[in-house]
């Protein structure tokens, strides 16, 4: 079977289901919610909900588990399987990654909650569409993720520091870009820092903790936005006995337009 | 007859109109929109309004006269004259400076046609009012406003580059002014620029053309918005035989809650 990028998110979604998709969603269904992936036994939920609470900006909440054990996320879209939908999980245990697979239904425990976060592909989109140029889909690679020292609040056992994505621009592309992310604040909203790096704790900005390196141009100025990748540092740090989360770039297609996520 | 700041719109301007008071406005009538000032031959003023309305980030509307001739401007305020209610006036005459006066109801004409603009004094309430500093407020000075080499586009006679003002701030605060201040289109709206000074033509930050220096600490980055000198020195290149502003600083204090002008 063949999948085409403008298929509905329910066809993607059923051919990811049924094996004949496992790669990167990035560009897929446009003009849909794509999401980030957390899975928790129920006694870790509660810990891990406060983090995203109180982390918004890394950590938006799309949506979660109505209970412990539910796996299809009714809100999110029409018959999605928790277990079987998404292209590529990651497993761990005790903080450490385990392994890749494409199915989770052999480890799936009816305890799970599942969090369903914000994802930088609907401002992406956004920032398309008013004519900005987002470099790291120009340069068709990962966009360049960093660790920084901006410390994340504690909840419990979840701590960390915030990670951000970075994107290149001109400052009054820069400008344009915040306005544009205000209206999206479940996609991570308005970028967290411009300009020096070494402000925010990073000390080469041409080597990224995660992804691929992009190129800055004269007269452009870096710009971070706060990144999906936190919330899986902070659970590595808190070492829950298991947790499953999305593969970088495989993630949950859903049925919300993205246009719903804005506030304005 | 003592002024306090306190007092209400209406009570400034009638002790501005009686000579009780001829100073700078800044930190009057705290709420309050005030506006900057051009006062036109009705012959030139159809060229002027082009300008401002294909210039609107230097140049927002907020008022003007109902027909040539008319001096009151209701939609701005009760019983507001204009040819006496501005604590001082700038009269230009072929472009040049001719003098500075406290009422120009000897040198109105019935056919002069009144511009009232938006003024920073209002997003920078604003960005008080949210916890952020304003350098030059904080400074107790004028702020510091540079010619650039960014062009407005031209309408008729009037034409020139866009003047800007900067204020210093740490990149988060920034990102946060750029929100506020979206919300505030006919006051310039969004910052046009920060960062490298060179960029927008600006050769030495610490020397501006008009108003005074401020502190730029470390961390913190220029921030340049739209200023509403701009339409002088466009007034000042087209020539008019005769046009009439305010002094810098001494503004038109009108009946507007700043709040009216959020679009938002």
């Amino acid at each position: 079977m063949t999948i085409e990028k403008t298929m509905s998110p329910y066809a993607i979604r059923q051919a990811i289901r049924h094996g004949d998709f496992t790669g990167n969603t990035s560009g897929m269904a446009q003009g849909f919610v794509q999401c980030n992936l957390a899975i928790l036994p129920a006694d870790w939920a509660g810990d891990f909900l406060q983090f995203c609470q109180m982390n918004p900006k890394p950590c938006p909440i799309v949506g979660m588990s109505a209970k412990p054990g539910d796996f299809q996320l009714q809100a999110l879209g029409q018959d999605i399987d928790i277990r079987t939908d998404i292209p590529k999980y990651r497993v761990f245990k005790d903080g450490q990654y385990v392994e890749e697979v494409t199915d989770i239904s052999a480890q799936w425990r009816d305890d799970f909650v599942v969090f369903a976060l914000g994802c930088s592909f609907s401002f992406e989109e956004a920032l398309i569409a008013d004519g900005l140029e987002v470099r790291n889909i120009t340069e068709k690679v990962n966009v360049p993720m960093y660790r920084t020292n901006l410390a994340c609040q504690t909840a419990g056992r979840f701590s960390g520091s915030m990670v951000v994505s970075m994107r290149p621009m001109k400052p009054a592309d820069a400008i344009r870009a915040i306005q544009i992310c205000s209206r999206f604040p479940s996609v991570h909203g308005a970028p967290v820092h411009f300009g020096s790096p070494e402000q925010i704790g990073i000390r080469d900005i041409h080597s990224p903790d995660y992804g691929d390196a992009v190129t800055i141009k004269e007269g452009e100025v870096p710009v971070f936005w706060a990144c999906g990748v936190t919330p899986q540092v902070a659970l590595e740090q808190a070492k829950p006995p298991v947790c499953i989360t999305h593969s970088p770039g495989h993630m949950l297609i859903t049925d919300l337009p993205n246009s719903r996520l804005a506030v304005l």
